[in-house]
């Protein structure tokens, strides 16, 4: 689903960015980005827990455990994943050539990777364009910076909130990428669960570590962690939080009254820029929310939930706009939650297809598949097992998928 | 991956067979089938172990019970899973009208349905077409019944064992359908795990109930649990086996030598119709073997092969011939098993393309890509963490599969 986006200006106090083509990319397009603050900043991070890590997610596990960054160095055409050694070096490289141009220390900067994985990046191009890069850093060069960062993205995400905090404006500014290999399980200082997504926020609040390390840890679980395009749980999922406090608050700590204020904004960003990566969803033509409810516990919940979003029948079948709900009812039957399926009501936006096990049947089934054919639709499960829910936002699964990805190969 | 096959006329002795028309598949094909044993037949079975259980399925775990059964009644084109109390009744009706027609007991009759999930099975019909079924019932009419049992199916699948038993020849046959909703995880008495496949094997050997019980098991873990489609575990996925004695040998114990050639004859069967169902996978181009192998126990090895027979990602790849392990590596980092990516060999076939964690470049690629290109290849993973080993069966993600099954409503 490829939505033309209107391009807004985006700034952020006390960050510059740059994007560049290095020729890492077949397409000649942007292919490294820097993102980089004036002053060192409160850092807090979340990585793929997918076991093979890309070097560059080694490496940034390795630097997040100070709480303190203040460039992000990115590459796109290549993830730098299932390299060895020589990866490893790569992705130390990279980061020491920021870290000269910008006279700062390499274990501030931290660096990520995405595109074809086991193959490996090149040296010199990833260097000359660092180098290129932070010579062209820009308080306007965030787009710069995006188009840098994308790889079968079909549009930009990105999204800007201005919250006021300690009677001063605040910029919280977010930035991401990611359309196929979608199903992060991110965690903070670990590794995650689903596909190749980055996406890196920015503000200029002064925040304590420990509190944007909450809000990320909040954030998360209602946005990045809910999402599913195909189900594969990249090698190099990443998203990184930078606070620089240029605007000069009082910092906001885990009990301040404007912690809220701060998770507010970071998790609206967050579940925009997730909810845009699966409309982006490699050949998606639809936005599905799975939104399951009355399950016995929040595991079961997700189980069903999961299951639905991950199952090719339903995906097909969504594609179809087909209110095929023997296909849904099956997928939560193996998803391994406990229910009754005499209990359970099915609904469709605000259409009830299924009530007390028992599919409706006759104009509501016309109906059903009217609400099936829009862009973005809600299933609601309710199990009457419970009161526990959980929410999975995830596309279909159409032929420009498979042909996409049968035909990929850089 | 449709393949003609030759018809050869199958008989077991003490077995009759029958497949008609009773108008519950729109396309007028065969859609009820009874296989039927002249004397009651010493019986093991295995169920899916979908939470969610067609009404037939049921039924069955009820009466095989006993241990004893004389008849398989089941319809296609309708699955009466989701059907509640009435599905039920139709399930016992469908069953007692054989029984009558027959003159045994119900309870030595055990159902079978598949087809569309949720809609009522009309019960005049499977009655009209269960009763002219049991009028037609030949030592002939195995092809019959086993056009009558399938549904998305491209070719009938079916086998034929003989062996000698105390020195006498024994027939060993079985039949199964199955293209789509295909992930079995079937247990014995219990619920399994994989789509609508159904399956019987007849043989006249006289063999101990336990014995009878314990092949099942044995050849069930490697063969219908190995095999993956789309990935969803049907409500509806059934075996049965039926040995009926009139053979006359000394009847095979767990403790007879001659337990291993029967189980031997049931494996093989259960093997190449298992296949079969993949071959016919909806949309099917390919049969990939994955085998992993060197897991430091089975539930990893497990893990492993698993992730890669359900990656879209993986799957597709498949279907394109393009020999990416970096998708393959990725499905293994985050399918939970624990292993040193450093380490992992991958062969194709016997090709090795990656060794030590290194994926191998230049003319191998090519290579690859051609044994990528087979209807049928194997994929070897070895993790180098142990000595545990799994195998699974799985097909390829095509566009054919999203057409077929975003078209499908019937």
């Amino acid at each position: 689903m490829k939505v033309p986006v209107e391009i807004e200006p985006v700034r952020v106090p006390g960050f510059r960015f740059a994007g560049v083509r290095a020729g890492i990319k077949a397409s000649k397009k942007r292919d490294v980005a820097v993102i980089h603050s004036e002053v060192p900043a409160v850092a807090a991070a979340a990585f793929t827990t997918n076991r093979v890590k890309a070097a560059p997610v080694r490496l940034g596990i390795e630097r997040i455990g100070s709480g303190r960054l203040q460039t992000i160095v990115v590459n796109s055409g290549n993830a730098n994943a299932y390299t060895g050694r020589d990866g490893m070096k790569v992705a130390r490289h990279m980061c020491a050539v920021a870290a000269g141009e910008l006279g700062i220390a390499a274990n501030l900067v931290i660096p990520s990777s995405t595109g074809r994985i086991g193959v490996q990046l090149p040296p010199d191009r990833v260097e000359r364009g660092v180098r290129a890069a932070c010579r062209e850093l820009s308080a306007d060069g965030f787009h710069d910076a995006l188009e840098g960062i994308m790889t079968t993205d079909a549009f930009p995400k990105f999204g800007v909130e201005t919250i006021v905090l300690d009677g001063r404006p605040i910029v919280v500014a977010g930035m991401a990428k990611g359309a196929g290999m979608i199903a992060p399980r991110l965690r903070r200082q670990k590794a995650g669960k689903h596909a190749t997504m980055l996406a890196y926020f920015m503000t200029d609040a002064a925040i304590a570590g420990a509190a944007l390390r909450r809000a990320l840890d909040v954030a998360l679980a209602d946005s990045f962690n809910t999402i599913i395009v195909d189900g594969d749980t990249s090698t190099n999922d990443t998203v990184v939080l930078l606070a620089n406090g240029v605007a000069g608050n009082r910092p906001v700590t885990v009990r301040s009254a404007e912690f809220a204020d701060m998770c507010g904004a970071i998790g609206r960003l967050m579940t925009q820029l997730g909810r845009a990566i699966v409309k982006d969803g490699e050949g998606a033509t639809k936005v599905v929310d799975v939104r399951v409810r009355g399950a016995r516990n929040v595991r079961d919940a997700e189980l069903a939930a999961e299951a639905i979003a991950r199952s090719p029948l339903c995906k097909t079948a969504f594609f179809g706009s087909d209110p095929n709900m023997g296909r849904v009812i099956c997928a939560i039957g193996y998803s391994g939650a406990k229910f009754n399926p005499d209990k359970i009501d099915v609904f469709i936006d605000d259409l009830q297809i299924v009530r007390r096990g028992e599919e409706l049947t006759g104009t509501i089934e016309k109906q059903a598949h009217g609400k099936m054919s829009a862009d973005e639709l809600t299933l609601t499960i309710d199990l009457r097992a419970g009161s526990a829910v959980a929410h999975r936002v995830t596309s279909d699964l159409s032929l420009e998928y498979v042909q996409f990805n049968s035909a990929y190969t850089t």
